[in-house]
């Protein structure tokens, strides 16, 4: 398994895994009951890695006079989302457990969204001045450590109104000679976000600076905290899961799979399979309209699903492409044109591909199983051709739907893979039809 | 944007970053041309925060005798991927840039994959012994930031065997009296990972326990190495990436989506789409079986893309769901039976709202428009049983098909959309008409 013990090895460290893995199963009761039964250390780190609305959830359900120490364990920023998750009223009771200046930050952090930088962010950093030697530093650093500090892997440097001027990780302080300033090692190039960044954007920042630890600075550059990666790593899977969700055509769960109750999962999931069957009737009143077609050539109606999917196929294919480009960045709203002629040219190679498949078994049935009447010829340039209208149309409105979902402000992820094959398969019956009415006229119809 | 600077504004800072965004549109040529335009520090920042593939384009694009001094700047995890992307003639000249711990360093990191925590581990770490005091402990570290620390998060405590006993953040190590021993303030509570642990599963455990850094340990506990949380969230963004391309009915790209060349990408996309199209030919057989239904009653045929569609709808939804639910360890093989009679008892629910829409719109139609004859009631019965099955089958086998394809060994996520609507159609029009030919028996039939 994944913990290995040297020494210590004991039940309760086993039970704490144990608790990990069934907590999502567990009834309120029963969570409260296996956690109250740890030992206290081992508690504190279970608590610390449980979500805010699961800490939450724990503190209303613990006896009313251990609250404060667990409410008082929390890091100001997670103390903030813990707030976050209860109703207006409840947030007071929760806050007067803090100490006073702890509740200032907790309560300038929730100025912020939860899922922005400033949200994310923890108040307590290792800071230094600028023209202090780097033993002088190290002692400075030692004194803050007893006090608050939560995380050390950068040291920043502020000026006397606390405006960032630098950043030196710890490693590069230890390894300084004793008596250079702290100025001669610092580096002046900082990346840095501000509060009000989305947490998506941030994810990005991360992983294409690979850092530890990013600080938030205000408009004039006043430091105000830093977000670490490992509150990142949390953000990053929530926003891939969203996505995929999305892409799959629910409302995003924000609970994992076992644990949302039935009836809830069946709305979010409803919703939309309803939303797409009221458009998916349009397949229907497109398909009236040429019931008079299919009476008279019923083997046009037996190639209906073949058609229409293979739109709705490439029509996924394309947006789920390009919603995951847009959400790491690859691909922005002005890229538009690039994407266009890429797509297009794609949409003919792929149909052309596939038009030819088509035309081939038609033939190819005709030839063993004499399927298609005398007309087979006609019968297998309809499906070619339709196939490679198909298939481009899909490709290419597969596309441009998440670029037309971001420009009016929604989230290119709700052009979910069954919402383009409904759209497409509308389109698709009657790029099939009109091309069946030419290539059939005098012959079938 | 997000980069401010306060102090050393200048030109060549904007164009790293500039650099940093239209990198993945340059050419080889550009790209050399403007990373040896970049001043020695922002040019190796800018090194290190590329993708291995790109570190080795750049390293044989340089000049031959700078070489060296860019390969030594990698950490070895990082130089261990550079060597693993090129092929095996290549790497011998590589690896001789190295020195020789480092050599030694690197080879033994290429016996782990890739994707493998051993692989995204770096050798190189903070380490103390159990009995040294605090004030000792952080002197010594002073003198190992000097040689070749890279990282430090936590201090690892070894026995003199190098086995792994505890382990002592920083922050706790300053904050602790200058005379205590390591042993009384380490703590013995670990999370470790074997060297062949998947790089997903590693990135669970980052999740789960908030760590910033995870020791790799051998089967007697020896440590190796940590991987840290900065290399996990590029490795999660990537899994997510490969799991929604794959979602959305595509081979992974495994390159930007404007980077990757347009064959190539054509390639990877045709190949499924031929695949999903072979497959959906079926719905032509199956079609074909039902001629002779469809001549006598052409209303049958109009509702055929709104009946499959309901089921492949509903099928990519469950699909999905489990699919994210397994990636995230949510959901476990040995779940399958919660699993399927959540999805049994959605399935029914969404197939009966979703039923009921469409026996209303048959009722509705033919009030209004009188379209479907002294038949509609049977045709609408038949539309809202058809739509019941459709959906339930539809959720019940997109929801087990990925734990089908994982209990074979295959990646669940290749359950895609596209995919299981295909499925879902074959079997939908059988059910449809099967449906059909009991109701409208000795009406329409």
């Amino acid at each position: 398994m994944t913990s290995l013990r040297r020494e210590a090895e004991n039940d309760s460290g086993l039970a704490a895994d144990d608790l990990r893995e069934t907590w999502r199963l567990l009834s309120p009761e029963d969570r409260l009951e296996a956690f109250l039964d740890l030992p206290r250390p081992e508690a504190e780190d279970f608590f610390l890695g449980l979500p805010a609305r699961d800490q939450l959830e724990l503190l209303f359900a613990i006896p009313a006079d251990q609250r404060r120490s667990w409410m008082r364990l929390l890091p100001p920023d997670d103390a903030a989302d813990v707030v976050q998750q209860t109703v207006e009223d409840e947030r007071e009771a929760l806050l007067a457990l803090l100490d006073e200046p702890t509740r200032r930050e907790v309560m300038a952090l929730m100025a912020y969204a939860e899922d922005e930088a400033g949200g994310l962010m923890n108040p307590r950093y290792a800071r230094v001045r600028a023209d202090v030697s780097v033993d002088e530093a190290i002692s400075y650093l030692r004194r803050q450590a007893r006090e608050h500090l939560e995380n050390v892997y950068y040291v920043y440097v502020n000026d006397a109104e606390q405006r960032l001027v630098g950043v030196v990780s710890l490693r590069e302080l230890f390894a300084a000679g004793a008596d250079r300033t702290v100025r001669d090692i610092m580096s002046t190039e900082l990346v840095t976000a501000r509060g009000d960044m989305d947490q998506e954007e941030l994810g990005r920042l991360f992983a294409a600076h690979d850092l530890q630890a990013i600080p938030v600075v205000d408009d004039q550059g006043h430091m105000q905290g830093i977000v670490t990666v490992d509150d990142i790593v949390d953000v990053i899977q929530e926003e891939a899961t969203e996505d995929i969700q999305k892409i799959g055509g629910t409302e995003a769960l924000d609970a994992p799979y076992l644990a949302i109750s039935l009836p809830k999962m069946v709305q979010k999931r409803v919703i939309w399979l309803a939303a797409l069957f009221l458009s998916e009737m349009l397949t229907t009143t497109a398909m009236a309209r040429f019931e008079a077609e299919i009476s008279r050539a019923v083997v046009l109606a037996i190639f209906i699903p073949l058609i229409i999917s293979s739109g709705g196929n490439s029509g996924s294919q394309a947006s789920t492409l390009v919603i995951r480009a847009m959400a790491l960045g690859e691909v922005k709203l002005a890229d538009w044109w690039r994407v266009i002629r890429r797509e297009l040219f794609s949409g003919l190679m792929m149909g052309g591909v596939l038009g030819v498949i088509g035309f081939s078994r038609v033939i190819l049935w005709h030839v063993i199983f004499h399927s298609y009447g005398s007309h087979y010829l006609v019968v297998a340039i309809t499906i070619g051709l339709s196939v490679i209208g198909v298939v481009t149309w899909g490709t290419l409105s597969g596309s441009m739907l998440p670029f037309l979902l971001r420009r009016v402000g929604l989230d290119p992820a709700s052009a979910s893979a069954p919402f383009v094959a409904t759209l497409v398969d509308v389109t698709g019956i009657v790029i099939y039809f009109s091309i069946a009415s030419i290539t059939l006229r005098g012959t079938l119809l």
